[in-house]
């Protein structure tokens, strides 16, 4: 486990709900990198994060909330965003500038300070847990992982964790993924990193094709390993970013997997594409499909669906030799039915992960993506989320 | 009623199943323009319809079938397209230039040849029925339309009918629309404004954003109103122009309000948008997005939904100064809540037409798209579509 790192989730602000206040802290101060969301309507805290971040890439600690996602709120918005920064940087005797911010939960309502106010004041280092063990998200799919590797003879931990549709407040389609790692790296360096690997594996996920205002993905190393800087050996920073894309990728499958009313983890791979960039086109649009999506979840052998998907993108396709496989069993060879009995292909599907791979035999790139099945349960959860 | 034009759609020709061959056929040979798929595996049938419509914008009849897409299905595919061409062509009497083909159905089964024969076989004027009288469609919404001008002191009726998801095929999302007029028209013109219009209409709808292989719409001009051509005079051409987008609009909007499972129309207006493509992209944004359409379908008022789907895209926002309205219902205000009773907004999520109205204040541009609700019903239909 990453040294120096703490974290609790279970002060009560809200009425009626759990572990709706969560803090992370870091023993010292932390080079700090984030992504957050492309949505024009950017929340209040998560742009207070974001500039929090780009002022000198360093936090010590972050406070985050379930059940109100301090959205479209105006400038009272920010400014309570901000106090609510201000609160845990006092508590934790540390300066404004060393805590973010994150909240999740219903649009447009105003966060209520008093509760906020009342949860952050009970915050406690002596009631903290370490990461792994304390871990954010009390769901049926595990949404943490810890990577250990040697690096100068010393251990350097990586560590993970996310909360995404169904977490912290289930019903939300907001995603918030945290890594701490006891690394030494600088800020920049872990900033270019994180933008290189998110593309990869956050930004291949899809639960329904939304993207949350709220969305963010926060990285603290705090240098407590007793190492030279990973960036400081080829073969240190070879070992750090596997380990970074581990947790990553590991981050973004659990939270596909565990989308909205998800039964089953959708994963499409594709083969020879022209380039990189249609590669991954193509894979998410598997994902994102509706049809393919409600296909999956009914277990029905429709490979018609899954070509549909592709035809609809923009990647450059030779339309009659498309080959697919769900789940290594070949359904289509040559853009046309790979004849099978239906039932054999059905019975492919009956497993809660699904693979859909895909070869374009049009030229050498791979792309990956990740998704979940469309349910009757998405369709409840959605249609009822505010009353 | 649209002189000369016949059509009957009841002839059978797959088990178990009515009403799975169609045709339309006009007494003189009619101008045509034609709109297809942007799905890059188009169906055989769509293929070939296009290339007889641009070989000299003449049509006479067009033969059509459910139950079988005729997608994914190779070369043998497009001989079989050509068959079904040349089959109706011979009973009709045409040259197979004068015929277009339409299928709609499962993907990558071969078209069975021989249902299909038979079928064509029993095919009589005799037992035909206008167009308007003997509507393709049997669905509890109506999607057929016939509007009527006068010109040169005499009428001309442009008439249309559709065939969307949940209709002659109950279960598939391939849209097929079906105009035709006795206005006196080239087909070149007639493919011009079919073009410009089938952006403010047909591609203006979404049902959950695939876009099937087999997507048409089809115009016929047959030219049997006594007047000269509609281009001959800006007066004449303008009333075609209206009664036409009259009639696509209609058709557009009944396919997307009897979307699968669909139980509510959803119409987005966009106004005051920086320009006319980025305010047909939000209005776009807003009925496709998952979340909007569960949250309408469950009638809560969750208007954050709305503003994440409009914040996804884009266009230019001024994320300060966004209004919006449910069914003339002010909620949002310069990007906040509107203060108001979440009932009161519910109440008018309760009716089976639910309009989004959004003010931009970035420009002058506006923009109209129209969708529906994401329902349980939607997800059963599409997991069990195959089975």
């Amino acid at each position: 486990m990453a040294q120096g790192f703490l974290c609790r989730r279970d002060t009560r602000w809200s009425e009626g709900r759990k572990k709706d206040l969560g803090w992370l802290y870091s023993k010292v101060p932390a080079a700090a990198a984030g992504v957050y969301t492309t949505n024009q309507f950017q929340a209040a805290p998560t742009k207070l994060t974001k500039q929090t971040v780009n002022l000198d890439h360093q936090l010590q600690a972050v406070v985050m909330n379930s059940a109100n996602a301090n959205s479209c709120t105006g400038p009272q918005g920010l400014v309570n965003a901000k106090t609510m920064q201000h609160l845990a940087a006092k508590k934790l005797g540390l300066t404004d500038q060393l805590v973010g911010v994150a909240s999740t939960g219903i649009i447009g309502e105003p966060l209520p300070m008093d509760k906020i106010t009342n949860g952050i004041s009970q915050l406690s280092l002596t009631k903290s847990a370490a990461v792994t063990e304390a871990v954010l998200t009390t769901d049926k799919h595990p949404k943490s992982i810890s990577v250990q590797f040697e690096f100068n003879n010393e251990p350097v931990i990586v560590t993970g964790f996310a909360k995404g549709s169904g977490m912290i407040h289930p019903k939300m389609a907001t995603m918030l993924g945290f890594v701490t790692t006891d690394a030494k790296i600088d800020g920049v360096a872990l900033q270019q990193l994180l933008n290189q690997q998110v593309d990869e594996t956050f930004n291949q996920i899809t639960v329904d094709g939304d993207t949350s205002t709220n969305d963010m993905v926060l990285v603290l190393a705090n240098g407590m390993a007793q190492t030279s800087p990973v960036t400081a050996d080829p073969a240190g920073y070879a070992l750090f970013a596997a380990a970074f894309h581990q947790v990553l990728s590991f981050l973004a499958k659990s939270i596909a997997k565990d989308g909205e009313g998800a039964t089953k983890l959708v994963e499409a791979d594709v083969l020879h594409a022209y380039n990189h960039d249609e590669a991954q086109m193509v894979a998410k649009a598997i994902v994102g499909s509706n049809l393919v999506k409600a296909a999956i979840f009914g277990e029905d052998p429709n490979w018609g669906r899954l070509m549909g998907a592709i035809g609809q993108t923009k990647a450059h396709l030779d339309t009659n030799h498309v080959d697919v496989w769900l789940n290594d069993q070949p359904v289509v060879k040559d853009s046309q039915a790979y004849l099978i009995d239906p039932q054999v292909v059905a019975s492919h599907l009956h497993e809660n992960q699904v693979n859909v791979k895909v070869d374009l035999h049009n030229g050498k790139a791979l792309g990956q993506a990740w998704g979940c099945d469309l349910t009757y349960q998405y369709v409840k959860i959605n249609a009822s989320y505010h009353n």
